[in-house]
């Protein structure tokens, strides 16, 4: 088998260093909170991990549990407190629309995550900066990121081609179309030039640019196409399916797919690696790299 | 228009440096003598650009101009001549097999163009190198390593594969199937891993090493497919058409596609840049270094 199966741990291994150089030679105390305000085991489980890798690089990280009723006041209280750099919140919270509330509750110079209205409109338009002249990079939500830079580090990306057009000619099918990861993640590789399907129970959408990327941000279309239709033609195939039963048939994949899962289940059948050229399991420990990148980015925001 | 244009003279930069930088370090006189036995303007303007980039980068060549019966005993006397490292023809000269039989006369340790059988043989079953210890890579046709070069550069060759597999999920057409470049070509491309449609005017033929590049080296297949059916899978087209009238419909090429043009006349449409990601309007230059790449490799073998 020829396939390559690259774990996150080595793609994220470059992020960790820099964060942890630049942490340490800087003599800088960036601190993170993250609002815990539920008993979901994958929150709890990523609450830990980010525990240990802000140890790690030298990022302060305090957990802060509360109940869901206290949780409105005390990022208020946060977004006050100057000792603090970044504010998260471990969703779901209520699980509806108030959680897209307290989103918006986050302060702009704080939200780690990329979750606020302001960052959120700005990727789906593609506005890549917060100012005119272009100095400050806007935050991007955390997984979206992650998974561009593991398609940069597996090189999807083209960097022969011109900053924002660097995934022009690679058909991408993402199967999640969630608010947190799968919309805005077919929206940012659209805008860097890629034809993305993006696929959810319902049905499938086409992201792109138009023919010789003509259009400054993407467009979105609905198609009649199935699964049976894209899968073949794809040269990168992304996953987030949150059940164990889920799975892509490797019979439908192109021959030399890259393959990426996101889920904490695995989308991808056994044999994918007898037909895939490279397989990533997982992305969550470059997940974590990009919240401690946004970190230090919005610490250095507030001088400016 | 968001096509990016790539001409050899950047791609060939570094390996013309390189050459350049190695003999003035190492100060030798690698000698290459071309023999010239036709009045093909072609050739006389790759003689003159060949010695023109000889000059520039340190290699003496000498251009032998003779007539085609002197031929075979110029090249067996410039075969036992010690300061004679590397040996070329200009093509055609019979027009016949008889050229076929020249390019066996050349000694396969001054064989700089890789055209005799035993370089021949040994490309085409993806035999790499020359011993068994593996520090003598074969000798690849000048214009063929040309084009592999020129996809390096270019970002199709994913370096996070392994060596040897790094075109694999990638889908080539070749327009062109002649001994020289297009069938050489093809093979080559499909033993790096790609699935490669090899286009003359009877057929179209398939080059690949099977799902999950199962085979070692590549096997080939007879096809009824049409132009139609593969450029508009096909994430790179390569042209080498020796007509001015023959174009690529650019409405058939993918979105994006990655497109090269190595016929002496311009074998993709005017419109190709509203489409394409890349284009290289022409190799030549690449295929003159590579030239002189192949000649310090066979002046370093004498000495193994």
């Amino acid at each position: 088998m020829s396939c390559k199966t690259i774990l996150a741990k080595e793609i994220s291994a470059s992020f960790r260093e820099e964060i942890k150089a630049t942490i340490k030679s800087r003599g800088i105390k960036p601190k993170l909170v993250g609002f815990l305000a539920n008993e979901d085991p994958a929150a709890i489980k990523y609450a830990e991990s980010t525990s240990k890798t802000c140890e790690e690089t030298g990022v302060i990280f305090e957990l802060r549990k509360c109940n869901r009723e206290q949780l409105e006041d005390l990022i208020v209280e946060a977004n006050e407190d100057d000792s603090v750099h970044g504010i998260m919140v471990y969703y779901p919270v209520f699980g509806d629309r108030q959680d897209q509330y307290l989103q918006n509750v986050v302060s702009v110079s704080k939200d780690v995550e990329g979750l606020c209205h302001k960052y959120i409109y700005n990727m789906y338009h593609n506005n890549r900066f917060l100012d005119e002249k272009q100095t400050k990079k806007c935050i991007i939500p955390c997984t979206p990121l992650a998974i561009v830079k593991v398609l940069e580090y597996i090189g999807v990306y083209n960097p022969v081609l011109p900053y924002g057009d660097r995934l022009h000619g690679r058909i991408i099918t993402i199967i999640n179309r969630s608010e947190i990861v799968g919309r805005p993640l077919a929206a940012l590789l659209a805008n860097d030039g890629g034809k993305v399907y993006s696929v959810d129970i319902n049905n499938i959408q086409e992201f792109h640019r138009g023919t010789g990327l003509r259009l400054r941000k993407h467009e979105v279309q609905d198609t009649n196409l199935k699964l049976e239709d894209i899968l073949p033609l794809s040269d990168v195939v992304i996953t987030g399916v949150p059940t164990p039963s889920y799975k892509v048939p490797t019979a439908l994949l192109r021959d030399g797919a890259v393959t990426i899962n996101f889920s904490a289940f695995k989308n991808f059948e056994d044999n994918v690696k007898e037909k895939a050229s490279i397989y990533v399991p997982a992305v969550g420990k470059v997940t974590i790299a990009m919240l401690e990148r946004n970190l230090l980015r919005l610490y250095d925001y507030r001088s400016f």
